[in-house]
């Protein structure tokens, strides 16, 4: 074929030679466009720069401006990267390449002298070396065989492409380097020259902690420096708020692999955060009627074969131990089946339904240790988890009475943005789900009236219904702005007859409840990195580790009058510290600031006198006099109000004017 | 030896024949005592009655009235047993008898049909029929080798005499059975009038879960009906203080040994009771300096073999689980290496200690199944622990500190019955422990110094120390009068050593910390369990699960005030419940006491136009008429006091005068 015929996406189509590039169609259309070709899309294929097309379909030629762009450069910059490491550590073997949300990565396994953050500098000047003399990227099709021989000495790159069909290989040179991988890398590196190297973390080859721990570098470009700075700032403000930051900068909890990967030791002031949510929501709970109690961690393991978990979900689940007496034991990876067992305990009689059982149930689940993160992604988590066993007939009323519960919590923790999606089974493979037609139609429609009664907007999604239930999911976005699940209201019609529930009718018959699996806050763990992140540590008054700290302008003089102060807080069962340390006012008050405390409370001379201090909310330059029993009250009252702003609203202009009369 | 002499009590010495029995020496010392001897002791060891003495020795008359009498008694009762359940069973075979503190009991296995309680009607017969024959009990001397033989289908026989020495065997005969055991059996079934058999419980054969279950049948005997019926006294007393039977009967908690051996499920009241107490014990201890963590129940295999733990603690902790990345995971059988990545995880200056963690710890330990017993005896268990760390110089005042807290714990529960004693090292064998002779001194001497300075009374144990530190333990006594160790303060000098912990000393260097293990109330499993038996299930208000109940005398006339009057209790955080269902006035009054509520609250007529209740405290006959808001009040202040008599104290003569004036 010595001729192909291209469409353009205006719809007019045009013939070319078989051997035209992107770049020859792109010069062909204009002078500029030519200069500014980076890449084209043949039939939404990426499809390098000078490329022979050889054959018909749709055409698009990329510039700078198209979302694919980056693409292309970040593409470039990786091969640049690899070049720069090869001419920097010759003996270094390549694994893994691939592109990120934020940019790009390449695994490498130097085994003489493993790569770190140390040496970023010299690689950045080593790539930079690259893009000063326009380094020329050459492209090289060749069959497999050939390629397997060109990385003979790429024990990853040899994995890599053995994995790979056996069609033609495309090859990419720089300077002494080759590489391969898709399409879409430039011709030559001068367009990138604004890129940066971030980090370099371990990363177990494919991904498989018992495979070799290669060294991850991290890197990202830009066309320009503008957008590199926009980039540094959304990194600046994701770093600032990452809960592994901020935990760290608190000192709210560590997790140190060699004690135990992903399981978390909470300091004291995390731990006042945690135990103050628990309280929270366990009062809540009760007060809505709900029964909590205290099950085992552990479980017979044949329990977790009735329930299905050991079947379906054994490999999130931890190893079982074997107890000698032919008893396995398991650390549970869910507390469903402890309270079943609780349920079961008595006979129960429709009268008694809804029975709401609650729980901190501490859980553990198996992750591998590559995806662990911070409180985000643990293996051991405590879980405000929730079973209520209700009549088919009380289930959309459950459902609200659940709904409405959770709202009111949001709202104490002033979580605003979230979305409500129900998932249905799949109308059109209903033998896909559990079998009882007149239970999911009855139950989906219990569910949308719920919503529609609450008035409460949501979307649909049939076909993503769990096997055993149809679910109403709450979707929060993160600090990061990922979309997370927060809460989770999921039917099952499964477990009651795996585990043959049942309750006493008023017809004096055996029938069989409903179980309602619900989670209002998530895990402790999720949760408090939520918050953290959402908060950006400066948690609300309520639930500060420190609520207040006093500093006296001059310990000699002042200590009494704060120690005084201090004790009226606690006694008012406030959260508050002396800073009586040898320091300056003004280290102490940014020293608070930092850490995030929501009231420095100031005494010198005159609030001596005047039995009043001297009032900084976080965040805020001034200071207000007030009066002291006054600020204890408002605090008090702001840490049982769940005080949204954090602040002691209102008071202080209504203080001030006490204090100018007096 | 035709003659043998033999020294009596008194120490008067006399000659018999080398064959003359305790029978026949009673016998010469005054007829009376012929008759009422039934056994002997040479040199200590029990005798039989009409066994040849046959050498010289010490010699004591026994009868009725010596505290021996019943050893003797129950012996035989035992060989009774086994006659009796041989007559009924004669493929039955025998393991291990042996008597306890209130009687005796015998392990059997009849494959067939395992011996229940149904069938001890049955056996009592079949006893009293020996004992109403007067049945003769034969004494034989057999060589090892031929009780071997006439033992020889019996393969539980069989293996206790293979594990004892090679000398001659006695053997007992009554009926067609024969038996061998300790000395001390009555020629005959005469005196065995008042017997009973008691239970029969699972028991594996020599304690070993691994072995075959076998069913143990209990049962006691005494010489007269009086002493029997103050037995059972005793019995129904302990089975009515029984944790297992309260906790039952009042809901709050269960162990089903299918899901879990020796894991307890707290049902929604044994929740509450248990929450009440962490909540209690977390502020107590915050207010006191205490640093409340939360650290994971799983740890690295190695930090227990830092600790030792799993070279000499082993048989007591939980298989540990293999995660696949060489990582050995453990279920920590202790709290203390978790504080001490606390305590690492930053750098400790003197200005800093004592550094004082504590926390709500779960631990599991590994108890044999046979051990289990209700909360008392778990493989789960949540200590109240907590570890400080001090220098050498603030043990005294620390332990000062801890035992004051202690004291206020212990007033708070009404737990008046303890004692201290003090554990030291062996002077005379000081190097069995932690060589360090000046810390061993100092510190002993600073722990007897703080008991003197608190005036408390205490006992001094040489040589009862642990190999690391001395220590001090308090007893206390169970309802059933066992002596238990509810609390410890233990110094350790060896753990700081071997984590190698330090903090900045005032001089810029490092030194080395003493850690100090103390818990105040023991587990939330053995606290509850004790507190159970103590108070007989009649929790105190504040910790009581449901604090009041009101019942409406008329549902349809009284039951909108209830509600009334039950929200305002709510308000003021109280537990209270409405008895709304249709039953007589009486029953529920009855009821709210079995259940042990400590209030009844009735409402009717009276009440209704009073605004007023009808006041009803637990275990009290009269009821006291009183204003509804003054009892709400005094009933929140009682739970706020943690008031000790469980009763709104002194405020009835009060209201009442109050209700009469209006």
């Amino acid at each position: 074929m010595a001729e192909i015929t291209l469409t353009f996406p205006d719809g007019k189509q045009q013939n070319f030679p078989a051997t035209a590039s992107v770049a020859d169609v792109a010069k062909s259309i204009s002078t500029s466009l030519g200069k500014k070709a980076i890449a084209g899309k043949l039939d939404d294929q990426l499809v390098d720069l000078t490329a022979p097309l050889a054959k018909n379909g749709k055409i698009t030629i990329i510039t700078a401006k198209d979302p694919e762009a980056l693409q292309v450069l970040w593409n470039t910059a990786t091969l640049t990267l690899g070049a720069a490491l090869h001419a920097l550590y010759p003996t270094m073997t390549f694994g893994e390449h691939a592109l990120t949300e934020h940019g790009f990565y390449y695994d490498t396994d130097n085994s003489e002298k493993p790569v770190s953050e140390d040496d970023l500098d010299k690689i950045n000047a080593a790539m930079a070396k690259f893009v000063k003399e326009d380094g020329k990227i050459t492209r090289e099709v060749v069959s497999k065989a050939d390629a397997l021989k060109t990385f003979a000495n790429e024990p990853y790159k040899t994995s890599l492409l053995n994995a790979c069909p056996d069609d033609d290989v495309v090859l990419y040179h720089l300077g002494d380097f080759v590489d391969f991988g898709e399409a879409g890398v430039l011709p030559d590196t001068k367009l990138l020259k604004v890129s940066k190297l971030l980090s370099v973390a371990g990363a177990y080859w494919q991904g498989k902690s018992s495979n070799q721990m290669l060294q991850r570098v991290y890197g990202t470009a830009f066309f320009n420096q503008k957008e590199m700075d926009a980039d540094d700032q959304r990194r600046q403000e994701a770093h600032d708020r990452d809960h592994r930051v901020i935990g760290n900068k608190l000192d709210l909890f560590f997790v140190d692999p060699k004690v135990g990967a992903g399981l978390p030791y909470w300091m004291p002031k995390g731990a006042t955060i945690r135990r103050t949510i628990e309280r929270y929501i366990i009062d809540k709970e009760v007060s809505n009627g709900y029964q909590h109690v205290y099950t085992p961690v552990l479980m017979n393991l044949d329990a977790y074969k009735t329930s299905g978990h050991w079947d379906h979900y054994r490999e999130d689940m931890f190893p079982p131990m074997d107890m000698g007496d032919g008893e396995q034991l398991e650390l549970r990876p869910m507390n469903c089946p402890s309270h079943i067992q609780i349920y079961k305990h008595h006979i129960r009689s429709y009268r008694e339904l809804p029975v709401r059982i609650a729980e901190l149930g501490m859980m553990h689940r198996y992750e591998k240790s590559g995806a662990l993160s911070g409180l985000q992604r643990v293996r051991e988590m405590t879980l405000n988890d929730g079973h209520t066993f209700v009549t088919l007939d009380q289930i959309q009323d459950e459902f609200k009475k659940i709904l409405q519960l959770m709202i009111s919590v949001y709202a104490d923790f002033n979580i605003n943005d979230y979305s409500f999606r129900l998932s249905y089974r799949d109308p059109k493979n209903t033998e896909k789900y559990f079998n009882d037609d007149a239970m999911w139609n009855r139950a989906q429609t219990m569910l949308k009236g719920a919503m529609d009664d609450l008035g409460l907007d949501y979307v649909e999604a049939e076909g993503e219904a769990a096997f055993y239930g149809p679910k109403l999911d709450v979707q929060t976005k993160t600090a990061g702005g990922n979309e997370e699940t927060l809460s989770t209201i999921q039917l099952d019609f499964m477990l009651p007859e795996r585990f043959n529930l049942t309750y006493v009718g008023s017809d004096g018959e055996e029938h069989r409840p409903v179980m309602i699996h619900r989670g209002l806050v998530s895990t402790m763990e999720r949760f408090v990195a939520y918050l953290t992140e959402i908060y950006k540590g400066a948690f609300p008054t309520w639930l500060a580790p420190v609520q207040a700290v006093i500093i006296p302008v001059k310990n000699e003089l002042h200590a009494d009058y704060a120690y005084g102060v201090r004790n009226r807080m606690l006694k008012a069962g406030l959260r508050v510290e002396v800073d009586e340390r040898n320091e300056k006012m003004g280290y102490k008050i940014r020293e608070a600031q930092t850490q995030k405390i929501p009231y420095a409370l100031v005494i010198g001379d005159q609030e001596l006198e005047q039995a009043s201090i001297s009032v900084r909310h976080y965040g805020e330059d001034k200071a207000v006099n007030m009066d002291t029993n006054m600020f204890v009250d408002a605090l008090a009252a702001e840490v049982k109000n769940y005080s949204r702003t954090g602040k002691v609203s209102g008071t202080e202009e209504k203080v001030q004017k006490q204090l100018d009369k007096n």
